[in-house]
């Protein structure tokens, strides 16, 4: 009924992509282990201390994001942590955490379709491309900040920790290109950066969204129990800010059976 | 691997608790059939109706409940209806919804313990015994509401379709004392007239939480697609409504290893 | 911050849709709420008791289903009832009660684009159209039944209950085509007979998933519980039904840093 | 609206605990920055590494436990990731990963009450303790391995980093009377050793499952992935794996109403 290429339990022992569990607790980071059970392959020290640092970068956004709230509210019902953790991993939908999935894609197929070209080359036709459809770039952009500087820093340690890193050159090639056209406010965002920087780290686009999960689902936890610990139970909005724009008030029609 | 007592697929057919289902869809109201599925009885007509109303009346509080805002908050993230009811149905802890399961607990267990005894002598005895534990007796107030006109009007109800009512009485009773003791704003809310009903129906405490479940995820689903239909993606509380109380900014201490 | 159509909370009184709900409770079945919240309107007696034959049809199909089995399996796992519902809820997506939505959506497309023709002649078209592009028409086929017995008779309820249908006239059309050239496996299933009668009853297709999560949660919450009830804690497959497929032992290579 | 110590957003930077995000991301590993969070202190290099093993050794147990089955059933069913993992999250309830949480709680309320007393009498009174009231103590014995590899890798890696360890020399001790009366298959499982690592890194018992949530995260991603790439859609039970216990068939009664 499960077939799987991840893990094997045998003899006793736990072996995950064939190492040793283990032997793997005493020479690994949790930033390798991420890399490994992504890739399938062992990471060098740089790639997994860059992973360390992806992971570091998402951590938390404070109670402000859609998936905060959610978990804040649900940890105030009287549940156990875990169930307000899931609800606000719910919320990492192609709005929020997404667009390290989509920015990915973009990123990769991108870089593989056109390997002997230029990176510049590459980034007009993107921009054109999505100009003509008029659609936004995933990635760029932030709903607070001007500009997001966790995305500057992590290019900095990726490109320090990794080389070649074609999928940052592009990257930062659209991010000029958007700079230029519309402002400062469209740099690449956490999202562009961290997709940019696990393409370039081999991990496959559909784990994009995975990565942050892990990252954030720290800072929802702590939310959660900040929740439990410190607030009244039953978090509730007052009635004032709540606004009825529906019908109004109607008689319910004659209607015989039910009651 | 699966033992179950409720649904038998045979001959291209579908049984539930015994009943062919495209019978019971021609002859049974939804009502009707959460009775069945949970006691494992067919239900007379006056059950399934006072079922209904039960159903009716927990299926929408308006956007204030904590589980209604998780599921907006998640609604508005770019995911599928079914994650937004999800992150609700995950708020109704101890402290929303659960009260129906804790009152139905307590109601069952005292009208089963005393049978012969005079339901006012029970109600005092309880009473007493949560005054002396200084513990609130569950399903009793309401949090925006002074009375709540929903368990006035599921109580009457109840009393026209079934009889004997022995846990409504109790509740009933036990309001008495609540009321005279500590005013108006003690009356039985709405997880106690459901609790109590539920009991006069034959149904288990511990399937109480459930009712509320069926009832209330027809509320989160509208305010769902409500939100997805109107709203903006990736809701977000503004920064001005967040309050910081932890420690100054301090320098991270020269940690030589990581980078 | 909340702005909504739905419920209005105004002098201890609650209203949806403009209803008090009080009333609502006294002259409507669960079926007339649910039509009434998704659609804004007040149903007629017949408009209701479909929703409620359409409540009934989808409300357990045994603990085969994959929404199913995640439900038990989280409900083995020492949680609160709410906790085991939402996973079993997480799962009803494209491919499994999702195909309510798409095929609901296609007839609705396809009856309001073309009002004047024939259905015979959308039918067709439609036929023509889901071959051209070599993809399945969603609403038709059964993973377990030759023929799903529960849409025959939903749709014999719906053409009672209900004139004109022509959503219903449509499915049974491309029906009619598909069993003459390809066999009586691929009749309507349950999932195209809901679409098909939710939107004769005026119900948007966004919708449609929505009646599936409130139905079949009833049989999720039941199969939790018995799962809670019956068996022992912790579900595990046995270690026979897992087939490793992954990379043979290896030795970790030496990575000096991590200890 | 929210309150919180947690991350503070100011200027266009973050900062957690008091310290600038992009410092953490240049100079901390995420082993870190989960001990910040979770006690608000900077931790020394050999906590933050502890903290890592920690994290690698839970984050996979193969396809087996209810939490990796719930995963991989909701993500054959056309979802999203954070849909698949949400559901295996959901089940890290008290009894899967669950004693993290109960254990450490028993080491800190133990070690905490007696300071002075010497581990050998504590762990002989608990012993006592859980005999009397006939309960199993949190965190020995394993469902699968006989003997669990990775609590004995955890605890030799924990002593080697932090000192001193009083905890884990109490949950030593507790092991050393299990074994010795009850035998090898009682040894301290992974939940056990976690629970005293982090009791020793100064960590509270609540966010012990917290621990367990990140570190598992990463094995549910991967099976979720896995499970959509590989496998086909709408994983199902066969219906040979059902047994039904439940009532015979039998006829509707006669219900005048409904249709």
């Amino acid at each position: 009924m499960w077939k799987t290429a991840i893990t094997k339990i045998e003899n006793e022992k736990i072996f995950v992509r064939g190492y040793e569990l283990t032997e793997l607790m005493e020479s690994c980071t949790f930033g390798d282990i991420v890399l490994l059970m992504a890739t399938g392959k062992m990471p060098h020290l740089h790639q997994g201390k860059l992973m360390e640092a992806i992971l570091v970068s998402c951590c938390d956004q404070g109670p402000l994001p859609p998936s905060t709230n959610a978990a804040r509210f649900v940890a105030s019902c009287g549940v156990p942590l875990q169930a307000a953790v899931a609800a606000g991993i719910l919320g990492f939908g192609d709005h929020h955490g997404g667009a390290i999935e989509s920015c990915a894609k973009l990123l990769q197929e991108k870089v593989a379709s056109a390997e002997k070209d230029k990176i510049d080359r590459i980034a007009d036709d993107t921009i054109s491309e999505f100009a003509a459809k008029k659609d936004r770039l995933p990635g760029f952009g932030h709903a607070y900040l001007e500009v997001d500087p966790r995305a500057e820093k992590l290019l900095q340690i990726a490109r320090k920790h990794i080389s070649p890193h074609r999928h940052i050159d592009l990257l930062q090639a659209l991010e000029e290109r958007l700079i230029q056209e519309k402002g400062r406010h469209l740099a690449a965002n956490i999202n562009g950066a961290v997709a940019a920087a696990i393409s370039d780290l081999g991990v496959d686009w559909q784990m994009g969204r995975g990565i942050f999960i892990i990252s954030r689902s720290l800072g929802l936890i702590v939310h959660a129990l900040e929740e439990m610990k410190l607030e009244k139970p039953y978090k509730k909005v007052s009635i004032e800010d709540m606004e009825y724009i529906g019908p109004e008030e109607k008689e319910v029609p004659i209607r015989l059976e039910p009651s």
